[in-house]
């Protein structure tokens, strides 16, 4: 049976875009990271130029891919590859899917960055734990993706999975959103370095650096301590909910492991005193689970390959494998 | 094609028990309301008289029965037909039905009592409706039906739903459960009773009788608007997390009606700000929800005959249809 030669995939994030092409075994043909806003400032224009940049490289390699994926923020209709809006790249009603179909001439899956990642994370799950689930990326914002009766939740209009929206303090600070106390204002990046200046932080540091700084810095720990408690009610909120195995927290947040794990379990199990706490988890695949995801997304290998290729793209864009073809740079 | 000539459903609440028989078109045989405890304290042989008497009245009528439904509070595995907890009713790991098909010579259909009620409401939902819906009944506690991607939702421990315990109030008041300011503290008709006595109303009155007097009574007002604030702040909560088309309030207290649903709609849609709020509906079956649910459960008539079978039995129930044979007493 012949296998299609390679997958591109982009994880597009309000900063950056992260775009790469794997082989169908996983392996790494290419990767690239470059800045969301080109020249131009359209997010698209930059789009469409990394896309190119990715095809090109792999097509030097001999791999020319036979689909693409594309994991976006926002509200993201995977069904006619839509975006419905997506505030932070000034993209609304844009048929993201036509647009690279027509451009390419290949397939083009397009997804939410939160459900792309979960593709990948229940690639690491099994049993139970793969049933009910809950991915939580954390990074500039907080969006989830639910898993229920093994399969991922998309809602009535594509927006499940909002959890930074759960009003974890009622009459709280005001979130973007208009409402208050939302979970994100307390514990995304964004929110926590904005609290953190707002109580006399003296630098924008980054919160792996607060996170570094909790024994030194009591105003770092503060606002720590406000986002582990803020995540637990926004935790114990979706288990009376949904009743997940398994928490799988991710992003950029998620990097600094048992700094957040160890006091946001300790608070979940204070708090849920009335049942077991599902076990909170830290991601598998850190920053590339929405890569990952998508490219299993526009690839779809058959069900017994799709571990492996996730464990290879990721070891691979981890930097423990090394690509095939045109190297990184 | 044979039809089963009837099915006897029993609704196991905290202080009562309500049991009918229905005919296959949903025509009422038999219907009886007795208490949950009977004189030997034990919830179990109560149940058993009240089938044994339903039985006993549909053979008198010749429609000896072909299935039984059960619907239970409490942690309910509906694969094993097994109570794994009940706390109100005293029971823990009860092989409810293994027991009642040995007595009964019948199948048996077990299953949680908001989750039964969720299988009468989705006959009166229809499209994307049903796809993606909350069921809200609101009683002594409160525990929901999440339905997702068209499918009841369980979890992983069977505990789905639990949204009473959603913390709406941090810090807040005690739940029964150990956490502090549990949406059911604030919105459930015990809860609402408690706090209305607690801030000097002078008789225990009913959720009824308070919703029927928040213009003369400042007290019931206050601890109406904070049900509804609580009960608003838990469904932003249930939307952001899993984005449902329509959330259903049933329950006594839905039974409030307007009186109950247009604050909260106003609530809700002052809080979410940042997104069309779900349709909020009342309840299609009232308090016979979880009864008509389960029957449909042991009965699982043909697809196209559910909808037919859930409006004749609840009509009957609410005493605008006429029983056939034995009449209710």
């Amino acid at each position: 049976m012949s296998r299609p030669p390679s997958v591109a995939a982009v994880d597009v994030g309000g900063t950056t875009m992260k775009g790469a092409v794997f082989t169908a075994a996983g392996d790494l043909v290419v990767a690239r990271t470059v800045a969301t806003f080109g020249p131009d400032g359209s997010a698209l224009t930059g789009l469409l130029d990394l896309l190119h940049d990715l095809v090109d490289a792999a097509d030097d390699a001999g791999l020319h891919p036979a689909a693409i994926g594309i994991s976006s923020p926002g509200v993201v209709d995977a069904a006619s590859g839509t975006i419905a809006y997506a505030a932070n790249l000034g993209w609304r009603s844009l048929p993201l899917a036509r647009l690279l179909e027509e451009e390419f001439a290949m397939p083009v899956a397009v997804e939410h960055d939160a459900r792309s990642g979960a593709q990948a994370e229940l690639t690491a799950l099994s049993g139970a734990d793969a049933e009910h689930a809950v991915f939580l990326p954390i990074g500039t914002g907080i969006g989830a993706a639910m898993i229920t009766n093994g399969a991922v939740v998309r809602g009535a209009t594509g927006a499940a999975g909002e959890v930074g929206h759960i009003p974890v303090v009622p009459g709280g600070e005001p979130c973007a959103c208009g409402q208050l106390g939302c979970l994100e204002v307390y514990a995304s990046a964004a929110g926590i370095r904005s609290r953190y200046l707002a109580i006399g932080g003296t630098t924008a540091r980054t919160t792996a650096e607060l996170a570094g700084s909790l024994h030194s810095d009591p105003r770092a720990a503060t606002v720590w301590d406000e986002a582990v408690d803020a995540l637990a009610a926004g935790i114990v909120s979706m288990t009376a909910t949904l009743d997940p195995a398994v928490v799988v927290i991710g992003g950029g947040l998620g990097m600094a492991g048992d700094t957040l794990l160890l006091p946001l379990r300790r608070r979940v199990q204070q708090l849920l005193t009335w049942r077991q706490p599902p076990r909170l988890l830290p991601s598998a695949f850190g920053p590339h689970s929405s890569i990952v995801g998508v490219a299993l997304l526009a690839l779809d290998p058959p069900a017994g390959e799709r571990r492996g290729f996730a464990t290879r793209a990721g070891d691979c864009l981890s930097g423990t494998a090394h690509p095939v073809g045109v190297s990184p740079r």
